[in-house]
């Protein structure tokens, strides 16, 4: 593993997922492994949880961490190669990217999609530009496509809450919102919950197709009340089309994951990534409740992070 | 003392008074006691001496301090339980603070007033809520009501220059000003003032009341000239009204201190929190004479700190 | 030297280059000379390399260095004395610089010129403000007329590539830019340059001339061709005018430096300070090709960093 920005195999995921048991058991365990390294934590889009959590796994490890808001501190970058260079960016990220890599043992990089040019987004052609021209391990803090620092604590929050005797049903229903949002958490974690070998049904309205790459095998429906009976843990997630890209096709607040969709499966847990729209998304019956595990996926996204980073040192 | 938002009582005040003077004399006498400790400082606002002020104590203390700009970095905030957030909020107070107190071990918090809705500011709402959602300890970096750490250094300042056998004279009176500016300071020196035991008058135009929670057994008056007569201390600071919540009543530029309202003040001390608006709430020649104390004030910033810090950790 | 902000001495460059190098080789061989040491480093404007290659330095020395983005967390400035500050400014340099500067031990500050304020801006007034008014030692990181850690860092870099037996031929040529930019980085290098005693030759289109005093014994010419003959370093750069202050005059797009400008120059590197904007200033050709030096100039940004601030600790 020389980045960190996908689901690469079964065996280091369940690699990852002891690592990051083990550092919550003990956060200081390796407390100077990382001593002497720096990461540098650079950010092109806001953060809370994945900002704060990077820098405290980092520390953890006995690592320096820098964080840069790129988009605020910085220089805005210039993607393209080739471009001339007279318009509003004012450094390539070629340029950025090299000094960065020099500059640091490890980077980290969050790069929201531009939601507008699909092509370039499911290229993830950012963080790939990051990744050619730093020449240094890179960790996506959530890329055009994909959130597997997210996946990662998602991953651990189910391996921590299934029973061992029965295999769980794990669902990811679309929840209604306002805005467009990128696909990122949604294909992830449909990524790594197939790759770790659980079942998984995803439900959506229509044209709401999620990138089949990130779906192998997973059962895919738009009736909602079938998609929840007997689920073990609900994954609610807002995401645009990705057909006709980046569109709202409806904001059906029937899909608003509350109590009453949960009559069938009484012993559902509901997970969400964070920031969640309340009353839009979900409603405060149940992030308030006994079923929600949105503070304990919070908290995971430290080991997850520090199991990362662990495996990415020297 | 399990936050620190308000003046608790004597004893509490003068055992944090003399850890500051303990820190100020060897600022590195406990710089093991927070190992392993995080604290999270979030701001709503900007701040200079706060800011760094508290990087500063939590490093003497041996803590990590992770500075986030929540305005600026992270996502707007939905401060009212039960919203339905389909508006500009991207996430909820309840949902952030869960997440940061279960990753710092003490969280500090700048939040402004609003200065338009009175009932929800004098509720100190917003600090509050990070209060009931956080889970462990809060420091107030200046809330919408109160600024205590500023409060603190201000006391160890009278401390440090009054003299021994005689009870000093505390002014605090109303200043110029051009914007509608909160109460959170006045409010505080007040408070902690009139709760170490020292007299004060307190002077401003008319309609310029203070909340009189803060200020039982002050005297008060409208009459400028009376009031800083024979003063040994003098804290300049603007407000806006407080019965006309949030309104600037007046800019009289004649309540503007300088060195001739202070004729029969001559041992008088001037003190303010800064920022100042220079020549608009004090003169130049004040600000850059000898009765100055607002750098004295500003580095009890430091120990003020250092010493709530020492105070909160286990 | 009690502060760091244009070129002292060649004996205090050599020193500062033997350091440089010692610290390149050996980046943490003074690991707890700084123990206990802050830096405060300031920006009013933005910064990538600056900012990051401070912060490493200081970490390499063993020093906290703590980051504030004066413009966007902190509070507008006010720089002149005597202002009456009832405008947009909240807090004047004098009491910002003078909390500063007992707040840390060391201090850093990027200001850039006006380039409408010609008086102003040469005197490098916000920098001396800051200078007077902090009363412990302050290092440019880039002032309204020099970028001496650039040149510091440039100087290194020509060192370490210069051939022993023979004095290198140094350039440094204005390339075309769609905005107004600052003088600070072409003085700068002049006079390090200079300084250091290497033979330089300037050119720039007619009405470019750099103010003098950086540029005494350089050779001067518009013959950007007959410049570039023979050359061993190239430096690139653009510069708004000196004489007509602030303005663009050409955008003349064959100053733009290529493959074939350097035709009768076979073995010259090109250098720039970043960010450059390619295909504007320089082609990509020359930027990503073998001559290039400006990752290597951007690295040696940490080490001249290092350098000044081990000088500069007590």
């Amino acid at each position: 593993m020389n980045h960190f920005y996908k689901f690469e195999s079964k065996e280091i995921g369940q690699e990852l997922l002891e690592l990051a048991t083990l550092y919550k058991a003990n956060p200081t365990l390796h407390s100077s492994k990382g001593k002497g390294k720096r990461i540098g934590c650079i950010f092109l889009n806001p953060s809370l949880r994945t900002r704060v959590s990077t820098q405290i796994a980092a520390q953890q490890l006995g690592m320096e961490a820098i964080v840069l808001n790129m988009d605020k501190e910085g220089w805005a970058l210039e993607m393209k190669d080739g471009a001339l260079m007279n318009g509003s960016t004012v450094e390539h990220i070629k340029d950025a990217a090299g000094v960065l890599g020099s500059y640091f043992d490890i980077l980290a990089l969050r790069a929201f999609p531009t939601l507008t040019q699909k092509e370039e987004d499911i290229s993830d052609f950012v963080f790939h530009q990051f990744v050619n021209y730093s020449g240094i391990p890179v960790i996506s803090l959530e890329s055009a496509i994909r959130h597997p620092l997210q996946s990662l604590a998602d991953q651990l929050t189910i391996q921590e809450l299934a029973q061992k005797e029965k295999k769980p049903k794990v669902v990811l229903t679309w929840g209604p919102h306002i805005k467009a949002i990128p696909h990122a958490v949604a294909n992830s974690f449909a990524e790594w919950t197939l790759g770790m070998g659980h079942d998984l049904t995803i439900c959506h309205p229509e044209g709401y197709e999620l990138d089949p790459i990130f779906t192998p095998g997973a059962l895919i429906t738009t009736n909602q009340e079938e998609a929840l009976e007997k689920a073990d843990f609900v994954y609610v997630k807002n995401w645009s089309s990705y057909k006709d890209y980046g569109k709202i096709l409806t904001t059906d607040s029937t899909w608003m994951l509350t109590e009453a969709h949960l009559k069938n499966a009484p012993q559902a847990k509901i997970m969400h990534c964070l920031p969640v729209r309340r009353n839009v998304e979900i409603s405060d019956e149940l992030l308030d409740g006994p079923r929600s595990l949105v503070q304990q996926q919070a908290l995971n996204r430290i080991f997850a992070a520090q199991a990362v980073l662990s495996k990415l040192l020297p």
